[in-house]
């Protein structure tokens, strides 16, 4: 039965209340009825965009993603030093703020579940590949300004920076007063300016 | 019903058998029902260990931090220098062959799961204490013997430093390919190298 209907619009509507559900109760609450009820919509109507779990699962961490890349793609217009995007394309994935925290609860409450199921586990290869090429090209267009160390291979220091954020997030998710704010920032701070002083050297 | 029972031999047989069943087919396949059948129990008998769900997860959890944990100690015993413990106390929580890969996954599935089980939160926190405090506590060592720069703030250090592993863990478990066994060590002792630059300068 077609309907005549905005499809980009009432995903976007759809988004807005799987994030909702999913930032504020967890991936454990995620179930086709829960959005339903949360985006007034009827179940029947939901099954249009949902097969199963698993889809709606995927949907809530491209949700997270798209946010974070949204946020970065924002930045980025304002900055043209490669090693001020670096940054950016970095802090924005540690959990700074209470919209931030939420955001690393979700997409790590994901990648826990994705072990064990293909179609979620290659969502989260992409991502970090994603992720990775993205710092990795930065880092380059720094290599090419003479900014880094040219010897440096920019898709393992793209790998170790992204780790070193990821790792972070986790530690303040479970302990947010070793892990304020204030030293998570400082902390890729620090990195980065070593990656900036072993140019010199 | 008193019983007269080998209560440290019958949980080691426990931890066994929730450590082959979490480590094939997850954290999600771990019941009392099936951790009752992996170890040849009855669910009736595998009442007196766990209460529910969540004291399983909270056991299969501990399980890979012991497995990790003596590695560590173990290897500890052969190791004078502080550098060398460092590294093995980093080095250990990589997932460079099976057995390590295993234990990584049951690690984030759980702290994935505990994001909203303050039980399982605090138990992710205390683990992350306990790492991040022997870390700090070898490298303060390294500091006294001159081999690590002494301005250096140990535990943002150590914090920074089993980031960097945990972060290289989840990038290797989705993307074996671009995380191998070799990359995930060379970023690690890469990182250790200019920790050691750093004392020279």
């Amino acid at each position: 039965m077609p309907k005549i209907v905005d499809h980009g619009a009432r995903r976007e509507e759809l988004a807005a209340a799987v994030w909702r559900l999913a930032s504020r109760e967890g991936l454990d609450a995620l179930t086709i009825r829960a959005v339903a009820a949360e985006a007034g919509w009827s179940t029947g109507a939901l099954a249009h965009y949902f097969a199963d779990k698993e889809e709606l699962l995927l949907f809530a961490f491209e949700t997270v993603a798209d946010r974070v890349g949204r946020r970065i793609v924002r930045a980025a217009e304002h900055r043209r030093d490669p090693l001020d995007l670096l940054r950016t394309q970095l802090i924005e994935g540690l959990p700074i703020d209470a919209e931030r925290r939420a955001e690393v609860r979700v997409w790590f409450a994901f990648l826990g579940l994705a072990e064990t199921r293909p179609r979620l586990a290659k969502a989260g290869r992409d991502a970090y590949r994603q992720w990775r090429d993205r710092v990795a090209k930065t880092l380059s267009a720094a290599q090419r300004q003479g900014l880094v160390d040219d010897s440096l291979d920019a898709q393992s220091e793209g790998a170790a920076l992204i780790a070193l954020v990821d790792g972070l997030a986790i530690q303040a998710t479970f302990d947010q007063r070793a892990l304020g704010r204030e030293r998570q920032v400082r902390l890729v701070d620090d990195r980065l300016a070593r990656l900036a002083v072993a140019s010199a050297s």
